[in-house]
């Protein structure tokens, strides 16, 4: 229980050091014990020596419970027999592919021919295929994939993702390819921003809870503190400008200045996709109190929900008047979701919209630091932006692509739905529709003597629920406590991703049952 | 002249503003005027607001040359006819296949391979191409390459690149697996490192002068203090122990506590091979003075003189009696540079030896943050380490790839050769043995024109040059002053990858001319 201050409305950075040490020291042990041992001078660089900001962050997607996992994978690897299961269900992190998720053929067609522009000549793809990999390599210039790009990303494939904005959002005039900036996937893109962004503690950013641990990691990295707004889970995880104004306020009042909102639409991990009207009184709210946008827009194309569409921030944006038409926005994408789920080749791009010049000519510097993002990813991104449609592909093509894309979307549907409904089945769980995006974000209620047990063992109730769901059913989950929570509250989050109707349906019964066994036992 | 200052022995991280601010003036009044005009309402996110680290950090290689050949690019790709030149000769980065490098066969048609895995079964590569692909997909376990790896990247990787290790040191036991992480560019590496090992402006970064400006960069965004030890460029870049005490002693004087000692081996710009004693030295001075080591060991292949050779910090260590053979380490790799020169990939990893299982945590829990490398560069990685031999391949693969890769260092010599003899043939300028790494960093003299006509701009006279170059020739080089030099000195870098002995030559000529011409202007 002397952890329930994390889930306070306003964690000041600081706040989370005794939480990661505690919560983790279990494990702790197991991996200073990894390195072999020899004989050793003293060392100069210590734990004293560490950056706090580094220590303090806390990113639980890859945290304790994913940690214990990689050592029990490790065990059954050299053969143990002492689990009831032999493999693992990794449903921690929003990996489609470990899953065998097939790519996209088309992609990795063109993917295989740029990387051997031989290829561009034999007979081996179709002429589609070969025809997209020789529109990049002519683009790359005398370049090849191997060669640095600009520091912002190939600007053909810049312009492409432009056009693909201005189709997604009805517009005419695609955006400036200037204000598009290509990532190794989209975090590294919200580190950028946030790195340029803030420079004093008291920059606020106001996150949703639960939200994506990046934020939070990020935020405490770059020395800001956070500002949490909280959804209804009641209401579907909704989100109201009610909820918004009141933590801005609490901020202000503790000498905070909240500078960015992050919105996740859809949602990680709660899945609810957001209505045009929210996202009008949030750009309105941010306005009106002198705030960008982040808009964190990686499952746009997981909508699952048929009387729900994806719109844009920019899309909303566009359609306001004036001043609320200029909202200072950042949007990210990436091409680890969606249904390219290449989660490997670390993909993405963000847009920014109204930015200063200075301030993005700060980024773009920050970017070239690291050179430029990595060229396969970029052409992904291109792939992602501009598939294979009757004006630039065979009917063929367009036929193969549009089958494989409607058939995965309808297996990730239809995913989503049998893990909700079953998760509502269970004793104690209760889970909201999974609108979109890749996880169900299930709320579940404890007995005293499982609180009193994980407080015996100084773990979040649901740290101790996670990692005896980890060590009787291989299954892998992230507590909520990872996402934040509103106080009393428990969840998990798991993905939706598990492929193959019988391999879902067995790891909803074991986990169903092993649930059952959890509360008898802990009642 | 004002900003000699920024030559000074010891910068504090705020001293660069001002430099930043000035040298890059002119050019940015042309950036502001590239976005789009729109009514737009006033900005909440200003220049006021931008972080100042990343504001003071200067990353010249990208900086105001590239910036300015960047608009020029664009301006002949629209037709323009005002330039003596139809295409840019971009010597500012290294960058092989820029210049038409060609990648290795062998591993593009493996990365081929895994992007489509149907071709594992096809007939259109060899045998071997297939085994590796399939070798790869096999470890890869159900995931493929578009899955997420383990953050410190997949498993096979790094037992393989601690062979690579072990092999390259005539070490008989190979490093943990767990003390290798891999990483997207060795840049990517070092402000992970950085990033965790630094938490005071006290603390104290040395680093050599010239430098890579990464190392300024990065040491300016973590808010360390940079520790200026100068290479003896009449000795052919050589470093001394004396130089090192020295600056180490007047940084603690100033109350900076020197906590990591950088060296680039071979050097970067300076093309210096450091010898074996060198190195013990080094590491005794580093042990002595409580610090670790970075060594920056990217261009470890591109070995250029007969009488030299590549020697690992990590050999050096471990051949050192107690308590020596403990010093902390970092060493980092890249498939951007040796004879891969892969840079688009964005491949490569860092060792850390005898580092605190701690901070090691901390250092994979931020490499967490952004996910995991990309999987391609991670093969890449490994196809770097694990060349075909006739151990793991047919005679006609072997031979295929050393006839490839042998071609390839004697051109890479030859080039080195070329511009370094070309450079020395000039007025006014000088230029050491470029014995390894792909750069020349010729010192040049001005004439009190020159001076006067660069203060007068507020520029430092190799930028004026540089610039100058530029516009005449078409040639991108990089000012001296974006790496740092000793006072009242000037260069430039260049690099030595110019593809083609005609257009290299041609280049060196078009160089050699243009600075006879600039000489006798500014006399």
């Amino acid at each position: 229980m002397m952890q329930r201050q994390l889930a306070s409305k306003l964690v000041r950075f600081f706040n989370s050091a005794a939480s990661s040490a505690n919560t983790g020291a279990q494990y702790r042990s197991d991996m200073n014990n990894q390195g072999k041992q020899r004989t050793e001078a003293p060392k100069f660089i210590t734990e004293e020596d560490i950056n706090k900001r580094v220590i303090n962050a806390e990113y639980a997607v890859r945290g304790t419970v994913p940690t214990r996992a990689g050592k029990i994978k490790q065990l059954l690897k050299e053969g143990s027999h002492n689990y009831p299961f032999n493999q693992l269900t990794e449903c921690n992190i929003g990996n489609p592919q470990i899953f065998g998720q097939k790519p996209i053929t088309f992609n990795r067609q063109v993917l295989s021919t740029i990387l051997n522009p031989e290829l561009v000549n034999s007979e081996v793809y179709s002429k589609d295929v070969r025809a997209r990999a020789k529109y990049y390599l002519e683009r790359m210039g005398s370049t090849t994939i191997g060669a640095y790009s600009d520091s912002a990303g190939h600007i053909f494939i810049r312009e492409s993702i432009a056009k693909y904005i201005a189709k997604r959002d009805n517009h005419l005039i695609p955006p400036d390819v200037n204000d598009i900036i290509l990532t190794d996937g989209a975090s590294q893109g919200v580190q950028i921003c946030l790195n340029v962004l803030i420079s004093d503690s008291r920059d606020g950013i106001m996150i949703p809870i639960p939200q994506y641990p990046l934020y939070s990691a990020s935020c405490t990295l770059v020395g800001a503190s956070e500002v949490h707004y909280f959804l209804d889970e009641q209401k579907g995880w909704s989100c109201s400008v009610e909820e918004l104004k009141k933590q801005h306020r609490d901020a202000k009042m503790h000498g905070i200045n909240p500078k960015i909102l992050v919105v996740i639409n859809p949602g990680n991990p709660t899945g609810q996709v957001l209505s045009y009207d929210t996202i009008k009184q949030m750009i309105e709210f941010a306005y009106d109190h002198k705030m960008v946008i982040f808009a964190d827009e990686v499952y746009q194309d997981n909508i699952y929900t048929p009387n729900k569409e994806f719109v844009s921030f920019k899309k909303v944006r566009s359609e306001l008047p004036y001043p609320y038409n200029n909202i200072e926005l950042f949007s990210f994408h990436s091409t680890s979701k969606g249904l390219l789920g290449e989660c490997g080749l670390r993909g993405g791009y963000f847009e920014m919209c109204n930015i200063d010049s200075r301030v993005k000519e700060e980024i773009i510097k920050l970017r070239s630091m690291f050179l430029c993002s990595n060229t396969v990813g970029q052409c992904t991104t291109e792939l992602m932006c501009n598939p294979p449609t009757l004006q630039n592909a065979s009917a063929e093509t367009v036929e193969q692509y549009n089958n494989e894309r409607n058939a995965l979307l309808e297996s990730l549907k239809r995913r989503a739905q049998i893990v909700t409904e079953s998760l509502n089945k269970m004793t104690n769980i209760t889970c909201q529709e999974v609108e979109g995006a890749m996880y169900a974000f299930p709320s579940i209620k404890f007995g005293k003597k499982a609180l009193a047990e994980a407080a015996k063992k100084k773990m979040e109730p649901d740290l101790f629920y996670c990692l005896n769901v980890l060590e009787n059913t291989g299954i892998v989950l992230v507590p909520g406590s990872g996402f934040r929570q509103e106080e009393n509250t428990y969840h998990f989050r798991i993905t939706t991703l598990i492929l193959g109707e019988d391999r879902l349906r067995e790891s909803m019964e074991a986990l169903k049952n092993y649930n059952e066994k959890f509360h008898k036992e802990y009642c």
